[in-house]
């Protein structure tokens, strides 16, 4: 292998982080930061098989970002991707990603609001959107199938500029400020490489991903994911959530398919619905999260009972009977979404909030299309949302160790 | 006092909630709410001679929104005083606004959202902009001097759409689901007779307001607030924050004056600079916070200290010298200000982020406007900023408890 087949080590010991003026730590620095202990304050493992930021546990806060690449110069991708790994090692151990304080005369490399905050269970997970696998940087032949873009899909009333892009960033920390200093920096060490395409701040976590969390509640007041794959479940995970044999691709085996979807909420109107109309539109109880048909949260709906008059007690418009495996062929999706507000929307004066939607499945074509093209089509929830941004990003396996970098496989097998 | 002058009975214990379809809690149910103990799930009590939201050790996370009446009923404008302020002491208990859940055709009285969550320390700090002085509700001979607008500052840049308003509420909360739950909540009731202008959702404090607190970090990496009043300091906040007897309006007496900017970072620009010339503009060290004629953060700046070549320490542009209460006539303000990122400016790309800056004071313009212009004139952070929102609002004095509302003197003394 050629030394410009093989940058990890040039770029992880050497001039990754030239370009930001001084040298992150070394490869051989990791490990020996002092993070701080308790819940709000863990440290997550950046290293591993998958990739942090899925199967862990919903942090609370959330900003997320997408990429677009403004060279044409593979060299410099594989650089920025390895220089990103080099950061998010220190950053999710809540180090700043290179010395802040003894360089007078050069800029600081790490731009220092995350100074003394713990890491706050930070992960940074790293994606590639379908245009990645373009004429730029020869990477077509490698691109997956299951990479194909969503297609479009009843309903969607997507704005181009907030949709899809290059690469994707999901920082997910239980301190906004530390989500937001990851996204920041990543954006400052790809100046020259990349710019910010959008971003999406998430204020409060709408879906557990773990048997640990409780259900949390989305802006309609409803508690949501009562029924995600969790975390812990290792079954459901490989079937439903890892990539595995089955891909065309091998350098993705170990990772994921990442969609997201801005979808703003009607509250307005959703307020002033009726409560059992709320209770019919969800298919389950407001304060208890209890299926129609039962009495806890976590009850199995039985999507076959009948009232007395012979109606479904769980509509057949009902989201959690549209969303269920049982009327998806099966399919299952983990869902880690944020509830978001961006102010007032100038056109009506109303809030401009919802729920930022992200779902990591096998293969988002047979689980996110399949299960949003019933829902887009029959859930009475629609008339109280509109999905203005949607994006696909193949998310590659998690990363070895230092040296490694996001789709090294990809650039260098 | 006829029926029509005091509606506080009629509001509390009547029909106040009435267009929200079902009435409030009344109030002698009120302090039987089961609080959650704990930092994060702690409670601020809401009545008591001052408005909470003030003097309060600044919560993590803020919403603060800005409202303008579509009613010209003087009566109106009183019931939704009075309806929000029956809200308002639930809902810093960690309760409902009304009942979620016993009337199947309504919509719940309380949209949902933070069911089930602690009250996260919320405070609501309802405010009076000068329009609210007009013909419209018969109060122009009310109006205290101190509410003058604001004069055009050097540099300012304001969006008028995102500046002033007859009402505003900030909520700040350790949970940003339980503020942004309130301002919800309060938009909902206002329906019919307040519409919101502006919001804005700050995601980290960016001043300590308690000498229990740690000085957090703003968005430029800066110690931001180490001189700022802090609520124990009873002689500061008597002298610089409280309304006293020389308002020449009674009914501010105990209250105060909210300054609110929307700061935006040129973070780009910023990010580039060197260590040594942030340090210069800021008159502190970066990490550490000390001034630059000291060696830790709370050592008091010393402005008159020389280097050997003759020159000041602390710079004549540093931004501590010039927010000096030396520098201001003795005059100090108390800051509770918060980041905040609105996601991608299309213009340039880059992040609109920055500080959401809320000051209060015994009066903005002995106070903020003349700091302000000097800073506005002189600060070498102006090249790094922009002011793109401003306010003033009259902070009237804390309810005395169930059946006050505020402003209750203004309108019916």
């Amino acid at each position: 292998m050629s030394e410009e087949n093989n940058p990890s080590r040039r770029l992880i010991l050497g001039g990754a982080l030239g370009a930001a003026g001084v040298a992150v730590a070394a490869a051989g620095g990791f490990g020996n930061g002092s993070s701080a202990s308790g819940s709000s304050g863990a440290e997550v493992p950046f290293y591993g098989r998958h990739q942090a930021g899925i199967a862990t546990p919903s942090q609370d806060r959330l900003m997320f970002a997408a990429f677009d690449l403004t060279t044409t110069d593979r060299q410099d991708v594989m650089e920025l991707l390895g220089t990103w790994a080099a950061a998010a090692a220190q950053m999710t151990k809540g180090l700043p990603v290179g010395n802040v304080n003894n360089a007078p005369q050069a800029p600081p490399v790490d731009t220092g609001e995350a100074e003394g905050l713990p890491p706050s269970n930070l992960t940074i997970t790293v994606g590639f959107g379908g245009s990645l696998f373009d004429h730029r940087f020869g990477l077509s032949g490698r691109r997956p199938a299951a990479l194909a873009p969503i297609p479009a899909l009843p309903k969607d009333n997507l704005r181009p500029e907030l949709s899809n892009g290059d690469l994707c960033v999901q920082a997910c920390a239980d301190d906004p400020q530390v989500a937001f200093h990851a996204i920041r920096n990543f954006t400052r060490l790809a100046r020259g490489t990349a710019v910010l395409r959008w971003s999406q701040l998430g204020f409060g976590k709408t879906s557990s991903t773990s048997t640990s969390q409780q259900t949390p509640r989305n802006l309609m007041g409803f508690k949501d994911g009562t029924r995600n794959v969790k975390g812990e479940d290792l079954t459901r995970m490989r079937d439903y959530v890892w990539v595995g044999n089955e891909t065309d691709q091998p350098w993705m085996r170990g990772g994921s398919y990442a969609v997201t979807r801005r979808i703003r909420m009607l509250i307005e109107s959703w307020d002033t619905d009726y409560l059992a109309d709320q209770e019919r539109v969800f298919g389950r109880a407001k304060i208890t999260g209890a299926p129609l048909t039962g009495k806890h949260e976590f009850d199995t709906p039985d999507l076959s009972a009948k009232a007395k008059d012979g109606t479904p007690v769980i509509s057949p418009a009902a989201h959690i009977r549209l969303a269920a495996p049982a009327s998806n062929g099966g399919k299952a999706i983990l869902r880690r979404g944020y509830s978001f507000t961006d102010g007032i929307d100038p056109v009506t004066g109303y809030l401009d909030a919802g729920l930022f939607f992200i779902a990591y499945q096998q293969d988002a074509h047979q689980q996110f299309v399949r299960i949003q093209r019933q829902l887009a089509a029959h859930d009475a929830l629609n008339e109280y949302i509109e999905h203005n941004s949607s994006a696909l990003f193949a998310i590659p396996p998690g990363l070895s160790g230092p040296g490694d970098w996001w789709g090294k496989k990809l650039f260098t097998a």
